[in-house]
């Protein structure tokens, strides 16, 4: 159970490449990648659960909001574990709503909602999960981030420009860049 | 946004009924329930994904290995944030396992695999996922078990016998009486 697999994601995996096998993963072993200043760690993915649904976490330093962004098909669970984060979520009838979450506290975000995130402490983390009839979109951050072999990420990854586009066609993820948010939490 | 709805599961609910509306839930105020010793906390049930995923945690004391059982259709998600478990998982070869989970550990239990776990400090919590193509199956600790109004369960709730069949039948549990693990892990 302490095997590691070749996966088509990456050369060494705590995953197993086949659904049907149980396994553990100890902290912070699962597949990582680094997305700008965040490092999302994917504990398990779509291949494991027949694409119903995933389980990984998201670590960082203190930093700006995220982009504004929607999913079409994928509902979103936010979870806090350590730290602390403002979530932001825009309702389906536009009505916008801000939460500081800290350790334990619990953030729904439906399909279509157009939401943000601002990790407010640094070495916060998020434990996510985010899945719908369509699938998972787990592997959206190393797609335009980039997959990371060691623990500890060297500096942000900041993607090139043109890579948004096609990764976020792929993975369910529309960005929103003329979108506001009223109330900032400032 | 703190708002409370009522429920067909509670009269007085931080969940909104009706799906599609995001919302926050402060640590330890989801939908609660006592099964033994274990406090169940749901924080996303299937009726807020379209059926894909929930999201809950069960919290307990130090106690004894739970009955083996397995999920003819769920896949299970074991991710510890404080104190200690020991999870077990026989795969469909027969292989057994077992390993100490401590906070930030990951466990996988895919359907059919007979498993159990086992509270090893004191006040532990386990972050879990419990989902299939067939739905998901988070009122199934309140169904055999009750659903608790207050935030600190007084004494343990243990079923009457003859709940145990219904309760397992309606959410997918499979008991095995009979099962026994070569390693307890002692």
């Amino acid at each position: 159970m302490t095997i590691e697999y070749a996966t088509r994601y990456r050369a060494r995996s705590h995953i197993p490449p086949e659904p049907g096998r149980p396994y553990f993963i100890e902290k912070g072993m699962g597949d990582r990648a680094l997305l700008f200043t965040d490092l999302i760690t994917i504990y398990a993915g779509g291949e494991q659960t027949e694409n119903t649904f995933n389980f990984f976490t998201c670590e960082g330093p203190k930093g700006d909001t995220i982009p504004a962004h929607r999913h079409a098909d994928t509902y979103e669970v936010f979870y806090i574990t350590d730290g602390a984060v403002r979530l932001f979520v825009e309702d389906l009838d536009g009505g916008q709503h801000e939460r500081l979450l800290t350790g334990g506290d619990f953030g729904f975000v439906p399909k279509n909602c157009p939401h943000a995130y601002r990790i407010e402490r640094h070495h916060s983390r998020i434990v996510g999960v985010a899945a719908g009839p369509g699938g998972t979109f787990e592997r959206f951050f190393e797609t335009l981030g980039t997959p990371l072999e060691e623990q500890t990420p060297r500096g942000p990854f900041v993607p090139e420009p043109h890579k948004f586009g096609a990764a976020a066609r792929e993975h369910d993820v529309l960005f929103m860049p003329d979108h506001e948010w009223r109330n900032d939490g400032r």
